[in-house]
Parts: C-alpha cells; sequence; structure tokens
C-alpha cells in the first residue's frame, strides 16, 4: 500500500478498467485532472473539438473496449456532454463522466465563480445529470475515495453511466492506492433452479426459439450464448440493436428480425413458436419494429443481466452468463430444425452508370465488409439497410436503436478507432446528421486514426421526408456542403472521393480497400433526397401494418 | 374571440413578443410545432445545424430584440441544448425552450418509444431542465392554454429562459385566442420612498459614483439611466458584462472598470467614493476583475430590477425603471466633477509588416467600429481586448462573463445577425472556441445573413496556456484546421481574407468595409500562441493582485 494524489488514484482506476485513452476538453476547473492524466504513462488525454462529441467517443471506446470515460469543466462543458451521457444511459453503455470543480471552500461558501447560474448553486448541474446517470457523486476531501469507489462498483454491475465531479483540492489530498473488486455472483440455489426450470420448458417445447438482442452483448454473455446455440441448434434470430449478437453462420439463425417484411421465414417462426427465449432484449419500438410480435411477457423465458423470469415466475439473483454456461453443459437437447436462412441481400448485378440508390449501396456494403470490422450505423435510415445483410464473422454493429440521438454516429466512430486500433473502423452516415458533429473528423485526423467513412448526401433530412405529412416541406432542408471538401479543412492525410452512380461506387470502394491501410477514407455517396431502403420505408410509414 | 389550435396560439404567442424567426432542428414529436411555425406568415423556422447552436443562436436573438425561442425534439434535442439554456439562466436572456414530446398516451401508458431512457420515465429531461431554468411545464389537453400562459408570464417578469414540453396531440386541440399580458407595477409607496432616501443619500454625498451593469439593460432600464446620467453627471463606469449600457461620450464616463490595469482614473475614483450606486450589477469573479472593489453591500445602493437596497436597507416591488424616472424628475443635483476619461486605445501608428499582435488588432479594431454595431466577443480572452476600447454610440457588444461557455459566440452571432438585419453584426472569435461550433456558419450563408466573422487563429487554447502551470502543455492543442475553405464547404457567398501582420489586417479591414455591404466577410487572423492583450494576461493570470 502506498499513498498516492487522488486524482492519481482516479487514473490507476481508469487504466484498470482497461480505459487508456480519455476523451474531453480542458478548462480551468479540470486541469489537476486532465495533468494527472497526462503524467500516467498508460492512460492518453484525447483532446474533442467539443463536449458533445467527447461523450459520443466515450460512448463509442466503452462499447468497442468496455469502458469509456470523459472529462469536461464544470456547468458549461458538462451539460454540452449531457445528451451523450444520457445516451449512454438509454443504449447501455458504462461510461464515467468526470467533471473537474471549483476548489471546495468557494463552493462552501458559495462564491460566484464563472460557470455558474447567476445563484451559486454549485449542486445544480450534478441534479440535473441525476436524472440521466445510474448514480451521481460530488466529491469532497472526507469522501472522495469511498465514493469513487462506490460509483465505478455501479457502473461495473450496472453498465450504465455515472457521473462525479472533482473539486480542484480533492485532486491533490493524498489516498491510499489500495481498494477491491466487487465481485458479483450469481445465487447458486436461484441459478440451478432456473436452469432446470428452463431445461424442462425446452425439453417439453416442440418449436422453442431465441431472441438475442443488446444486453447480452453488454453483459458479456455473446460467447456464452453462441456456445450454447452452437450446440442446441436452437433456431435463433436477433432484434436489431443486437444485429451482431449472434454469429452469423450459425445453425438455424435466422438473421434479424424484421416483422412480416423482408424476412419472413423469420417472423413466421417466432410467431409460430411454443416456447420464445429473450435474452438480454429491451422491447422498445425501432428494435422490435414498432412492437411486432405476439408473445406476452408471462409466457416466455426472458433473461435478463441479473435475474430470469420463466413463464412469469421470477428467479434473482441469476446472472446471464451464468445461466447459459449452465444450461450449455447440462441440456442435451439438440434442436433438428433445419432451416434455411433467408437473409442477406442477393450478391450485386454488374455495377452500371445508373444513379446510386440505396438498392445498390447496401448489398454492394455487404460485399466490402469484412471480418471483424467494426461498423458504425448512423441513427434514421441506415441501420435499415445493413439490417438485412450477412455479415462476415467476428463483426460488431453499433445502432443507437432506443436513444436516437442523429450526430452520434461520428464521434461514436472516433472513439471505437482509438479503442481498437486492430480493427478496421467503418462510418455510414448521412448528410443531415453529420453536419451535427462533423468536427470530429478532425480530432481522427489529429490522432492518426484511419476509419473509413461513407456520408450519403441525400439532400435534407430523408427519413423525417418520408415521416411527416409532406416530403417537400421546408423544414426538412439543410445547408448544402460541399462534404468532399471537409477532409482539406481538417488538413488530415485522406483519401477522399464522391460517387454518383453504382459503377462509381463500385470502384471507389475498390480503391479503399488498398487506401484504407495507410490513410482515412471519406467517401461522399451522392443519392436522391427521397432514396431510402425500402424497410426502412415500410418501417417509419407503416410500423402499425408490420404485423398484419 | 376564436377558437385556434394550440400550436398555431404559440406562434400567435411568440409573435407577441416579437419573436419572428424560432431555431431549431426538426424531430418527429415536433413536426406539428414546426408546421404551426411555417403556416404563421409572421413567423419563420431556421434551420440550425444542431440544438447547442439553435440554443445560443436564441440567446444572439434575444439579447438584440427581446426574447428567443427554440424548438427540438423530445429527449436528444432537448439536452443537447441544456448548456445553451442554462447560459441563457446565468447571463438572463429570456429564451422559451419548446420540446416536442411523444402523444399523452405513449406518455401515460409508459411505452418504450425512441428517444426515451430505458426506463420510459418521460419526465426525466424536464426535472433535468428543472434546475438550470425558472420554470418548466409540462403540458396536457387540460392544462396547456393555462401553463403556456403562465411560463410565458415567468419569462417577462424574470428575463430569464423557461421549457415548455407540448406532446404531439397537445398541438392539435382547440384553444380561445385570447390571453392577458401580466402588468408589473412598482408599489408606488415604496418607488417614492426609496427615490426620496437616494436623493438624499446623493445630495449628502461629496463623491457619488454610479457602476451600471447588465440587468440594466436586460430590464429595459438602459435608456432611462442614460438620461438620468445625462441630467445629473454623476461620474460613472460599467461592469464588463454592462460594457455598452452607459453611452461612452456621457459626461463623467469613465469607461469599463477594470481596477489597477488599465483604466486607474476608475480604479481610484470607485475605491474612494463616499457613495457608490450600482445599477443592474452582478458581482461574479470575471465580471468584477476577480472581486477587485471594496465596498460593503450594507453601504451601497444597490438597484435590482424589482428592488433596491439602501445600505441595507430593502424597498420591495420598485421597478429599477421605474427608479431611475422618478430620480431623474424629483433630482436637482448635478456634479460638478469634471473628469477627463482615460480610456480607449490610441490611434493606430501606420501599419507596417510586423507580425500581427493584440497590440495592433484591438486599436485597429477600435476604428473599424461603428455606430450600432452588433459585437460579439467570444469567451475567453478576447473581451479584455475589447474592454479598454472607446465605442462609437448605439453599439451593442455581447458577451458570456459568467457563463463562460467556449463555442457560444458563433452561433450567438447567427441568431443576432437574425434579429437585426439593418445593423452590422461582427464576430469575434478564437480558433479554439470557434471549433466547437463552427458548423452554424453554414446557417447564416443559407439564411443569406452578412455577418463580419474574425478567427483568431493562435494555434489552441491560449487563455488556459497562460492559466495553467505550463504554457506548452499539449493538451492546450486543437487540430489546426484551415479554417480560410471553411465557407468554400459551407458553399455561402462569402469575402474570405487572412492576415498574418498588421498591414495584411490594415488592408483586410479596409476591404471589409466594401464587401460587407454585399456578403459575409470571414476572416482568419494569425497570431502567436502566446500573443494576449496586457489585460487578460494580468486578470486570468493574478486577479488577485488587482487590488493590491
Amino acid at each position: 500500500m502506498a499513498k498516492i494524489k487522488f486524482a492519481d488514484y482516479l487514473t490507476m482506476r481508469l487504466c484498470e478498467l482497461g480505459i487508456n485513452d480519455v476523451f474531453g476538453l480542458p478548462g480551468d476547473y479540470n486541469f489537476k485532472i486532465v495533468e494527472a492524466i497526462e503524467r500516467n504513462a498508460d492512460i492518453n488525454w484525447i483532446g474533442s473539438t467539443n463536449e458533445l462529441n467527447a461523450g459520443y467517443a466515450a460512448d463509442g471506446y466503452a462499447r468497442t473496449k468496455g469502458y469509456g470515460a470523459m472529462v469536461s469543466t464544470f456547468g458549461v462543458g458538462e451539460l454540452s456532454a449531457i445528451n451523450a451521457i444520457a445516451g449512454c444511459m438509454a443504449e447501455n453503455v458504462p461510461v464515467i463522466k468526470i467533471v473537474g470543480a471549483p476548489k471546495t471552500k468557494d463552493i462552501e461558501e458559495a462564491v460566484l465563480l464563472h460557470h455558474n447560474l447567476d445563484n451559486a448553486d454549485y449542486f445544480a448541474f450534478e441534479r440535473a445529470y441525476s436524472n440521466v446517470v445510474e448514480t451521481t457523486a460530488f466529491l469532497n476531501k472526507k469522501n472522495a475515495k469511498k465514493e469513487l469507489d462506490r460509483i465505478i462498483d455501479v457502473m461495473v454491475k450496472t453498465k450504465k453511466p455515472v457521473y462525479v465531479a472533482i473539486p480542484i483540492d480533492v485532486c491533490e489530498i493524498e489516498v491510499d492506492d489500495e481498494y477491491e473488486f466487487a465481485v458479483i455472483n450469481s445465487n447458486f440455489k436461484n441459478l440451478v433452479e432456473a436452469a432446470d426450470k428452463i431445461i424442462e420448458c425446452i425439453e417439453k417445447s416442440n418449436k422453442p426459439m431465441l431472441i438475442a438482442d443488446i444486453l447480452t452483448k453488454r453483459f458479456d454473455a455473446q460467447g456464452v450464448l453462441n456456445d450454447f446455440l452452437l450446440k442446441t441448434k436452437i433456431p435463433s434470430c436477433s432484434f436489431i440493436r443486437g444485429i451482431d449478437v449472434i454469429k452469423s453462420d450459425m445453425k438455424n439463425y435466422m438473421g434479424i428480425y424484421s416483422a412480416k417484411l423482408s424476412n419472413k421465414v423469420c417472423y413466421d417462426y417466432l410467431n409460430s413458436s411454443d416456447l420464445i427465449i429473450l435474452s438480454g432484449c429491451v422491447l422498445s419500438d425501432l428494435n422490435t419494429m414498432g412492437f411486432a410480435y405476439n408473445f406476452k411477457m408471462d409466457e416466455v423465458i426472458d433473461i435478463k443481466p441479473y435475474c430470469v423470469s420463466i413463464m412469469g415466475k421470477k428467479y434473482e439473483d441469476v446472472l446471464m452468463k451464468d445461466l447459459f454456461k449452465m444450461l450449455d453443459k447440462k441440456l442435451s437437447y439438440v434442436s433438428n430444425e433445419s432451416i434455411i436462412p433467408e437473409f442477406g441481400y442477393e450478391r450485386c448485378s454488374a455495377p452500371n452508370d445508373e444513379k446510386l440508390t440505396a438498392k445498390y449501396i447496401y448489398p454492394r456494403m455487404q460485399e466490402f465488409l469484412k471480418e471483424n470490422d467494426n461498423l458504425i450505423t448512423e441513427v434514421g435510415i441506415i441501420p435499415f439497410g445493413v439490417m438485412p445483410m450477412k455479415f462476415p464473422s467476428g463483426i460488431s454493429i453499433q445502432n443507437q436503436m432506443l436513444w436516437g440521438s442523429i450526430g452520434w454516429a461520428t464521434p461514436c466512430t472516433f472513439g471505437c478507432a482509438m479503442a481498437d486500433k486492430s480493427r478496421r473502423t467503418i462510418l455510414i452516415t448521412g448528410d443531415g446528421s453529420h453536419q451535427l458533429t462533423a468536427q470530429e473528423v478532425s480530432a481522427m485526423m489529429r490522432n492518426k486514426m484511419k476509419p473509413i467513412i461513407f456520408v450519403i448526401n441525400n439532400s435534407g433530412y430523408t427519413v423525417e421526408r418520408i415521416l411527416c405529412d409532406n416530403v417537400d416541406y421546408d423544414y426538412n432542408n439543410i445547408a448544402c456542403w460541399n462534404y468532399s471538401m471537409l477532409p482539406k479543412v481538417f488538413r488530415g492525410d485522406c483519401f477522399v472521393a464522391a460517387a454518383k452512380t453504382n459503377k462509381e461506387f463500385d470502384e471507389i470502394l475498390k480503391a479503399v480497400e488498398i487506401e484504407q491501410k495507410e490513410r482515412m477514407c471519406y467517401i461522399e455517396l451522392f443519392t436522391d433526397y427521397l432514396d431510402i431502403p425500402q424497410l426502412a420505408m415500410n418501417m417509419v410509414k407503416h410500423p402499425e401494418q408490420l404485423m398484419k
């Protein structure tokens, strides 16, 4: 045991979580935190262009590496990032939001310093955050270590964002460098009981089906779930938030559930199954194609991160990953189904000089994707173009189907790229979204990242044109940027190209295969202002018809 | 009296407040609000590039025209804007933040729709906002009109931001189109008593001095204060937030209070005065040059928007503007002081080929400014360069000396320009700040605004280099953009130029005089990474010495 400065204790704990890059902006109240990061050789300070972008980057980092962190200054900086952190709450992404606060003495005496409301209410911003994170802490010299340890434990357990404000002077106090990781175990009795009950249900069932979703991945149960499916061959599918949870070559895997649209086999199977097993599912509107399922929660096996409900009976303190491990070991059932999957775009026909459309973009993108790619799909139309694809193994795909904050994907891509430099990081975004956060491309360049960025330029908020009463309402138009010129403004080494036809897109992708090894690729794709994948058209226009 | 849709009632009330432009982004929960704006001929929908920028633009609009408004969608959009709205709270800028929310039925049934946290807690974001605005309202069909009227009354009375969430279905209900404006009057007895007491104090005083500040302007008392000073010739100065409150050619006006720095006459006068009169003052750190004054609050006359304290005795319900009007009428005192003001930069010497520095930029800018210009000064160094200037009459100057959110000034400039197209709108910003919100320049272009934008490119966060322990800490470096190329990305008609020497700057300003009549001007000024006005150097490095 040794005594170290609290700010160094903080960086040590971040490293322990695998956080080796911290995103943020410096400010006079957080210098001591940033300087502690700078002096720790295992952790890097990554300057972002603004705080919202830093939050989104920390989100992408956490999605890719397990945990993320961002630092901002008090008041102004922290509030700018709150949407990104709330997004982590909605999407179950564990990020620690660190705020540098004024000195304890100034706080106690309510001195009216800058970055304050005019009443010097120093806890107003923590209170604002308390509505959108799992827990908050405002440190002082007495509680600092205990409170930091507490919020880290909460983050690790819940995989949700947490908030901590650290006054300048608290950074400098000395603390012990020892701590204990909170270990979370299943209640063994409940675990065995639940597993036995599930085995009984499966063995009695004629047509079991498993739906996998995002929480399976967030709570580190993706591997054990895949082992379980590999052994039992139970027919399975995913919701779109869990798009990459099940290996796409898994026996009897039917792809992403998309109700009566592209994947009818999956829809029919799910709706005629006599036993539904949900693995880490979140039943929100877009994730379920507008609630297009007909099972009831008291008639299914609902496996959650820390509990399982079997036909309405709840077993507490059962960890999802322990449960799948036990099921894999105990269950001898093997499905004799042999479902021929009906997903994946057909191979592209030879590219021609026709105007580029979604009909060509997504099938061609399916061919372009490789093993272990990390693909970030911006909010809006794009996830619906990606959804019907058949993916190479080991792919990771990020979307934000619950929170749905346009602009998220560009900085998220930066975070993903920083988190794993060994993989290709690919972003597909649209012009309307890209404008919100485009400056983060410059942070990628400054840090020598080499993502492949596709910007679909369809002259505005196309998804909203489809959603609203009139596709030509002026409010869905946006400023008409010359996107291809942006990388020059940011002065980074970048392969830039633009495509207006199928053929041009095809040729650019071939060039990208080579260019992406050495530098960032930034590709503008021109499409019609109403061009949209069929699935998106159906989903956004008539979700209520997806079960009819 | 007629029945109209609630969304139309909303736009009618906005127009009544002089809000003819509403900033924001469309989203599926706010279409009905945006469409009501589009169908009202007196009010325009102004699409912003992101919600934070929309909030800052509404701030600039309200500073210039009295009130401002912004619209976002639920959850994602509203949280992105919260820093801008909190800034309005700190800086007393009346902006109505309007949020389009899901249908009442979905809210009541807690349906898990997109833009939600995963618990479908529909009031989480209103609660977050309640910490940073004066009041909030979440409308339903029963309370809609009453609650909207209430929050507008609060905004008008307090000149602070308010928040309203409007579910989709509430937009469509029918309401009466009549309403009453809440009229706020002084308590006449208190007003007379306070005025008489102040007159007695002034007549007894040998050396009265008035300090004007921002709330004088926000509460519409600028005109009556200037009338009062013109008649009484009482020596006066301003704090920096009230930089433009007193006409700069006012008799015995001593400019901006800057403690022992550039304006020693003012400092000595204030600290030897036997009667201090504060007009709408906010005694925060930067506004007072680090609390560099030696009066006590129970020894001054402290005139607030709705009350006055005279030597510690408080008179409630006395309106600042009524008080100055009455003092102007009743007081026969005329000061016989004849102070020769010591402010204003000396006229520039002939420009040469020396590297451009703050020493040349600000004096030359003083010459460039004209009557009725609206000058926006970004957070950081710039207000301290502008502070010692002598201004032409009728100038408006915007700063954010309490909230201090870097990036604020660029979108604020957009709002200022939209609010008054008859004046020149001039922005001085720095590279570090500009990167946070630079895309809003494209919104200015799309709306044919013609501001004059100066971007001081000093390779990073210069003010922070000075503030922190080591000017070369890496965390104060930023991505090195080619700013001059940005207007080309945004495809607007723009005069673009860059200066590295005094002479180049001088010549560019001459060209700008002509160019600005027809189009936007975007000027990049290269300075050294540690170049900073002397006043800023002293203020940020050793504020505690300003009284020594």
